[in-house]
Formats: C-alpha cells, structure tokens, sequence
C-alpha cells in the first residue's frame, strides 16, 4: 500500500492563513473551580464558539478553499450526520460553490435545517455505513464534486491543526495539550502541531471507553476498528484510518479513556461552572483530567473544547 | 422624607478600582445570527462569566470592600434567594469577614449548598418578605452585621454600574445599552454610567410583561409595587425601590415589556447560538430586541447578560 500523504507544520500554518478571515480566533477560557479540581491550570480553547459551533469548520474551510477554481466550480460533497456536514456547507456556502450533503433520513431534524440553511443539497439514505458511501459515490459520479471526508483528508488534518496552533500562540507556556479522538483528524492535526513546532509539548488524545478503537489500536500496534453507537459521546463513534492512526502513533504521547457517567459529570459539571455550553464529545478530555488519568499538578494543559452542537431537548442527565 | 443618597459617576469609578482585582473583566461576545435577525450590531457583555455565576458580585464586593475594618470585622448580611446571596458570601469570603445569609427554606439545594460553599452561614425562614425580614433584623441585631440590601443600597448600585462602565471602554461607539429591571439595581448604575459619562448613550430597561412594575411606574410618574411570582425571568420578580425608582425616572430613556413565550424562545437562541448558558432573566433585554420593541437597524447596542446561575434538571423548554 502507498504511503497516505501526511501534512507537516508547514502544511498547517499554510491552512492557518488559508482560513484565517473564515474561521474565528475562538477564546482560551479559565476556570478557578477546575483548576482547583485538577491541580493544574487548564487552559479551554472553545471550538464550541467556532463558526457553525465545532473546530469542524477549520477543516471544511481549509479543504474548500484549497480547491482549484475548477474544482471548486463542481462544488464539494460528503456524508456526516454531525458538525462536518455543517462545516462543509459553510465553507462551500463562503466560497460560492454547491455543496453536497449525505444525511441518516434518522437525522435529527435541527442538524438537516442547520445544513439546509447554509444552501447546501442535502440527500437523504439509509443509516448505515454502506447506503452512505453508495448514495455519496453517485453524486459524485453525477456533479464531479470533490468529496471531502470527515477526517481521511489531507486538507482537513492540515485544517484541524490551526487549533493547537492558535492555542500554543494564545497560551505559549502549554505543557502538554489534549483532544478528544473520534475518526482521528482533530488528534492528528493537534499532534502534528504540537510535536513538529520548535518548542514541541506533550500530545493526549482522550476516548470514551465504549469507543476505545484508538487506544486498543495505540496499545496493540494495529489498527482496530469497530464502530459503536454505544457511548454519548456521539462526535467520537467512528473509527481511526490508516493516515490518522500512522499520524497518532508517530506523534500522539498517550490516549486515555473515561467511563460514560464521567463523560456526563464532566459535561455538566464544564455548564454549570463555566456556563458554556458543549458536547458530550468535549468533555471527554476533560473527564479524563478530572479522573485523575494524568496527573496535572504544576502544569499548564491546553484543552480543545470541540464543539457546542447540542439537542437541548434531549440532555444526557434528564 | 429625606433624599436618598444616588451614586454619582465618580463613585461608579471608584467602585471599578475598589472591586479590581476580585470581579472579572467579563468579555463582550457578538453573534452573526442575532445581528442578522436584529437588524443591529448586538455586543453582548457576558455578567453570566462573572465570579459566582453573575453581575451581582459587583455591588456585593464594592459593599463589603466599602466597609471601615470596625464594620467588616462583624460581617455582612443579607436575605436572598438568588445570586445577591452567593454574591455577597464571596466577597465577604475574599475580605476574610463573617455573611450571614437569610434564605426562604423552600430554596433551591443547588444555591444552598453554593452560598455555604462560599463559607456563609445560612439561616432558613418561611417563604415571604416578612419572615425574611424579621429573620434578617434578628441576626443583624445580634451581629452587628451590616445589612447589604440586593439592590437598594448605595454601594451595591455602585458596583452594578461598574458593568456598563466596562462594557462602554470595551465597546467604544455603542449607541444604547440595554439591561432587565427587578429591583433596579443594575439599571440604576448602568443608567447613571450611560448618562454622566462624556459620551453619554442612550439606556434603556426590559422587563416581562408579567411583572412589569418599573414600566408602569415610569408611565404613570408614581412607584407601582407588586411582587409577582409569575414570570419564569425569577430575578425580575422583585420591584423598585424609592430610590431606584427616582434614578431610572431621571436618567433611564424607556422600559420596554416581553411575553413569556418570548423571554424562553430569546434565552433557548442565545443557548443555541452562542453557546453561552444564561438565566431567564437574561434574555428579556435580548427578547425585546428580537422582536422589535427598539429599532436596532443600523445600530450598536449593548446588551448586559445578568447571569448563568440556571436549574440545569428544569429548564424552560422542557
């Protein structure tokens, strides 16, 4: 098999610049109570107040306006029941061109609207793996769209990666930062960044234990994959790929797993104290600081707070 | 009856150096989407970010770091359901000084256990004003305590008008700012702010409809008082004072009222859409905006987010 092209830290300040006028500059927020929990300062880069309400965006955005003017003028097209189909109509919308969405016809009716309003097609399948690949490959085939996957893509790792970036520009004495691992793009770019700067820090990934695909696949040295509708976490269901595993072996320190009651606790605990508002997904980190998976006294911990993108009529303590 | 003594804007001054250091400097957030669905630039001064989950910590700190050694060494207090309660336990915890706080024994676990968090003492009495002031008037006799009313007190509509201060060196060219009147303490202080400064904005005042005693009473140029318990915005429940009543007579340019329907659909937005938790009470101003109370178009208006402090097991829409 061919070597997957990777990005390198060149890659990632080219997206920088790329998206820089598209994505916001999100804030780094602080909280006296989680600093006391943990023993360490903790350093929230809010992803939740990115433009369509994940760090999605970054690598939609990256991968829309790499596009040639060719390409970009057959439009771009992807299959997401979360944030990146969200982000891909965005983007697309930023630059003027069509955007193709796969959607579950079990979506949640807000995640279709949202998708809708920023103009892009949205076509619905069945909801399993194969009815979205088959149902994305024929749209494809008629538009000669570029398919942009959620996490499998060159320009959206490089993407993802302008997190940590602006966060190690924001907070420049981090220790070490933290991302939650679902597909991976998010882990990697994060790695890549934080590994290939010249003052490199410590790279956690964080997984619910019922979707542990990327720890059981760091600790046995091959690739596990096993998708799971099983944890709340609902960002971090699917499983690594070949690129996003070689790059979180390569260069991620350590991934550690929390149970589901921590995940929620963490969740509630990140509203009722900070008042923001996030993912189940984003809290998965920060249940693994909490929990004592690492040991934070006297450092300084960066931790990106994915996304914001929340059913409120259906919250997982109710 | 004597006049009552009104803070001048020096005062508000000297309560923002008094009070740096302890409160935040909440960030001024905005929204794409509120701007397109107001017509106007909305800043958004987050009081919901602030120490102990509101603005109250404002006037609760600029009260408790008012006091002469002699008057502290024997504490403060108050009786509050609310944030005024958590407020002034935190500042009296941070000058290292006794609060005693009254609370009505049906109240909350959630904000019993903050304000003996914050190491006050809580003595519980019936429900209704009286119970609280008798109960109230015992404690301070045997204490020595000084009383820090939540919002007709000198100092406390100080400290409040130390956040549109903020917001107005924040925001420069702001044309208005909006603030939700209870008890008129912070539309007192952001009303004096908005007035006595050089460049003087015009301020103006959101309360429901249901309990809509400040709007009747600037109407009809006489204090109207009715507690209600009916409005969901429970901050706003309470009424004027004489003293409130005469600075928001002098220097507030207009009240205006909102539905309930409205005051939960404007609060459930602002969750959605900026990903920020905030109260009930909160949204009013925001309610009135989003549904045409005030021509915003072409304008920049600043809006004080009064707090986050919510029930998270009840929330309005549920």
């Amino acid at each position: 098999m061919p070597e997957l092209p990777i990005p390198s830290y060149d890659d990632i300040l080219a997206a920088s610049d790329r998206i820089s006028g598209y994505a916001h500059i999100t804030p780094v927020l602080t909280s006296r109570t989680i600093n006391e929990f943990t023993g360490g300062e903790i350093y929230f880069k809010c992803e939740n107040f990115q433009r369509a309400g994940a760090f999605k965006f970054r690598g939609a955005c990256n991968s829309v306006f790499s596009l040639t003017d060719e390409e970009a003028a057959k439009g771009v097209a992807t299959h997401s029941s979360g944030n990146h189909g969200q982000a891909l109509a965005l983007a697309a919308r930023l630059r003027g061109i069509p955007a193709y969405i796969v959607m579950p016809e079990n979506s949640p009716r807000v995640k279709v609207n949202a998708v809708k309003g920023y103009g892009a097609e949205v076509t619905f399948c069945e909801s399993n793996q194969q009815a979205r690949e088959s149902t994305l490959h024929k749209i494809v085939e008629k538009s000669g769209a570029t398919f942009i996957h959620p996490y499998d893509h060159f320009n959206v790792i490089a993407g993802q990666g302008t997190c940590a970036l602006e966060l190690l520009n924001q907070q420049q004495d981090l220790d070490a930062v933290f991302a939650p691992v679902g597909g991976g793009g998010l882990l990697s770019g994060t790695s890549i960044t934080a590994k290939e700067r010249p003052d490199a820090v410590m790279v956690f990934g964080a997984e619910p234990e019922k979707a542990d695909d990327a720890y059981q696949s760091l600790k046995s040295g091959t690739l596990q994959r096993f998708d799971t509708t099983q944890t709340i976490a609902d960002g971090l269901r699917t499983t690594l790929s070949e690129r996003t595993f070689a790059i979180i072996q390569n260069y991620t320190d350590d991934i550690f797993t929390v149970g589901e009651q921590e995940i929620v606790d963490a969740m509630r605990l990140i509203w009722e104290r900070m008042k923001i508002i996030i993912e189940p997904s984003c809290s998965v980190p920060v249940a693994a600081l909490l929990n004592g998976r690492f040991d934070c006294s006297g450092k300084k911990i960066g931790v990106i707070l994915t996304g914001g993108n929340v059913d409120l009529d259906h919250l997982p303590w109710q």
